[in-house]
């Protein structure tokens, strides 16, 4: 038994941070390589995290006033041809349909590696007056990008997510929006999944392509890279005068609206493997957790079986009709050693140890999956164990989050002397995030990426320093910029 | 305004029954055609329905043990030819990538039609003991089969669905789970969409691509065209075979597992369409329909609007808090009459009416979407409006399916004149369901197709009569099937 649970290890996090992720989605049964180059499955145990996250965010979303919709997964080629940067930034990794029905297509049709340009064709259809706006509009869907290099949930071919599409009347109300949605993620990333960000805008080199202006929240991964979580983008007119979106305003004229776009993927997948798991396997929030609570009867002779089993049966079933994803570990073979490393490979927050001892004294033990060892460990009398655990349960996420701010607070420095931010980027896996003042010149962001490989992550929001000398040339600099390596 | 309205009527059913419902999907704004060929847009209105729907039929199934996961859209072209019936039946309509990332494919790529290929090829990685079965897993998915005519909800070239594949130890097991799922498609379909049904076994012509038995729930539309809702299919060891998936037995002997796929779609928004609508719009079942009840606060004086409306907002209010979908038409420049057609055309199953004489006597006028004029109307005590709505609401689901099943079975004939089955059949609008005696043998059912246009949509489980004469050859035949001419 022992060398099974051992064969079970992964990689250790310190040795090979890239391998150690890899092998930790495949043993936690999150996800499986496939056939097709660049793709995924998503396991049961990954998708119920994934759903999970997808129903509190998409409970968000609606909250702001946005409606779900669906719009086809083909472009015609055309139309990504219509916003001059769109095309550039997309038309060299789309998939390409060129026959269907046993036939030539007439016009290839692409997969859509995102739907601003369909959207904003329909949009055109719909939109005459300013009373039809604003119009908000949000999908889940697959989407495509034909990536060189890929890695499971951070970077896949296919990958799964939601696209909010908006038009409104004026400029400012547009720009609101983006803003509102940049916070709605990252109150959402930070307090639901317990992964610490920093949100601001983003470089112009960064910008998603034929936006004015995108904005971001990002998360440093305890490997010192960071991780674009999220993105935000107010869009201009750029895509109402591409596809010929107008409305007739107060005054009887014609406008064109100002649109906005933003998007989370199962990348943020990757951000709760990576930010909160360890050496013996994943960690999971409990608010996103396909199972919060694992029961695990214990008992050696058989004598005892029936007491622990129908205590520990109880003890499952109370937790259930409390409103708690729990499970009952009855699995027989294996030793109660074995289930405790599994659970602990799957990251289940709270495991319930109950033996006959315990059922002797009415109570049980408690083990934390977020504390090792007996530090972790208490005990609640069984006509307590539901809101104990629920109590434990919401420490637990705090704790998670805790513990990943002081990791990624640990490995966020700010420098004034150039030398200094190269040598921090040239150590291997301890780059971090790098304060700077940077002065806003394009040349100043390639020097700092071509000698660091440390690019632009974002420019927080509302700065009231004083300014100081660009970290890069040394004219005056009034804003702090996070740069990172990135994923 | 009264030309407003009577150009926003559509088609009256008994004129032309395919305009009428072309029509109503697009001024409901339940969907919209989209640039490309045969894809639509869901819009908000028409996938919140397909949301409500999803979000049941989910649960339903997550309650037989079935797990969801998520599979590429892309099939190896390769992958299809394994299954030599199931190649013959999807090459023809598959839409194929050639090109991605800016460079032509070694192996072309398929847009998955269903998704049984690729599935297989991972239970063959996943399944190695008796102890993996049963799998059951569930995928909801947009799938892409191009088809020559396409109609909205109906046939469109993607569509949405959930696809179910099980792998079991033994032949009895999956045959069990076939039926499971069955039922399953037959009780959600029949409560919940209050669409009736008839349920059964396919013919071997009309069975799935691959599979050894193919069952499947269809109703009768108003037009007399029978409607496929959903199937169900017991593959038998084909697909084992064919992706080489093998476990060992509990005898330590190597066998190949019995498999099941089954499967619904956004068709069921159709049937939902056809079965409720009237001449006036839509009449959506509650249990699905994004809004369930529509306040109306209707005054003329100035001075009236306060009073109503502060009254029709706390109405609106406490049914939300009742967990009821309710929206308060607040809409200034338009009569409530138009109001009222609006949301007629929309299908909301109630209307509350709130006037100053309603506000003055302490209640409220509800208006019944399935009851047309005076009869459909009652009034409630103010503080009694929630149970009261409660109460209507459920007595309109069940009545839209008495409704529905009283035209579906007035339209259900039995035949043992074959001469009359050709003359029903022959009427333009009034085929319906034909109930006779069959053979089996498929000679007699080609001829049937060939001469009536009809095909044999169900052949019902567990009859217990006593037989009679095949309907088509006169030979004694044991068992009914239900023909019709079908979508």
């Amino acid at each position: 038994m022992t060398e099974k649970i051992d064969e079970k290890k992964v990689t250790p996090r310190s040795q090979d941070f890239a391998a150690w992720y890899n092998e930790l989605i495949i043993r936690a049964e999150l996800a499986d390589y496939s056939p097709v180059r660049g793709c995924i499955v998503f396991r049961p145990d990954g998708f119920a995290i994934w759903e999970n996250l997808r129903d509190e965010l998409d409970r968000r979303i609606k909250q702001t006033g946005a409606r779900n919709a669906y719009f086809p997964l083909f472009i015609p080629q055309s139309f990504l041809q219509k916003e001059a940067e769109h095309v550039e930034g997309f038309a060299p990794e789309v998939a390409v349909v060129t026959h269907a029905g046993g036939k030539e297509l007439e016009e290839p049709l692409i997969i859509r590696p995102t739907s601003e340009t369909i959207i904003h064709y329909m949009f055109a259809q719909w939109i005459h007056s300013h009373r039809d706006l604003p119009l908000m509009i949000n999908q889940w869907c697959n989407v495509v990008r034909w990536e060189m290099r890929t890695r499971p949930f951070l970077r896949t071919s296919e990958f799964l997510w939601q696209e909010g599409h908006t038009a409104h009347v004026t400029r400012d109300e547009a720009e609101r929006e983006t803003l509102t949605m940049l916070e709605v993620y990252r109150s959402f990333v930070e307090d639901y999944l317990a992964v610490p960000l920093i949100a601001g805008r983003k470089s112009a080199a960064e910008r998603f392509p034929g936006a004015e202006e995108t904005y971001a929240i990002e998360s440093l991964m305890p490997d010192g890279r960071a991780l674009q979580c999220g993105t935000s983008h107010y869009l201009g007119q750029n895509f109402a005068r591409a596809f010929e979106i107008r409305f007739l305003d107060e005054n009887n004229e014609l406008q064109h609206p100002h649109q906005t776009s933003w998007g989370v993927s199962t990348r943020l997948l990757g951000a709760i493997v990576m930010s909160h798991g360890d050496d013996q396997g994943l960690r999971l929030p409990p608010s996103v957790a396909s199972m919060q609570v694992v029961v695990v009867p214990i008992w050696r002779k058989p004598g005892e079986a029936e007491r622990v089993l129908s205590t520990s049966r109880e003890v499952a079933g109370k937790l259930a009709e409390a409103g708690l994803r729990v499970t009952h570990d009855e699995r027989e073979g294996v030793t109660p050693g074995f289930k405790f490393n599994d659970w602990e490979m799957r990251g289940i927050p709270l495991r319930i140890e109950i033996g006959p001892r315990d059922v002797a004294a009415g109570e049980v033990v408690l083990a934390r999956r977020d504390i090792a060892g007996p530090a972790g460990k208490s005990k609640a009398p069984l006509a307590e164990v539901a809101p104990r655990v629920e109590s434990i349960l919401e420490q637990i996420q705090l704790n998670l989050y805790r513990q990943a701010k002081a990791a990624a607070d640990s490995n966020t420095r700010q420098f004034d002397d150039y030398a200094k931010l190269c040598a921090q980027m040239a150590e291997e896996g301890s780059g971090g995030f790098a304060e700077v003042y940077w002065c806003g010149n394009p040349a100043c962001e390639t020097k700092i990426r071509e000698e660091t490989r440390a690019t632009c992550r974002a420019i927080p929001l509302n700065q009231h320093q004083e300014g100081g000398p660009c970290i890069a040339c040394g004219q005056p600099a009034i804003e702090r910029a996070f740069f990172a390596r990135a994923y």
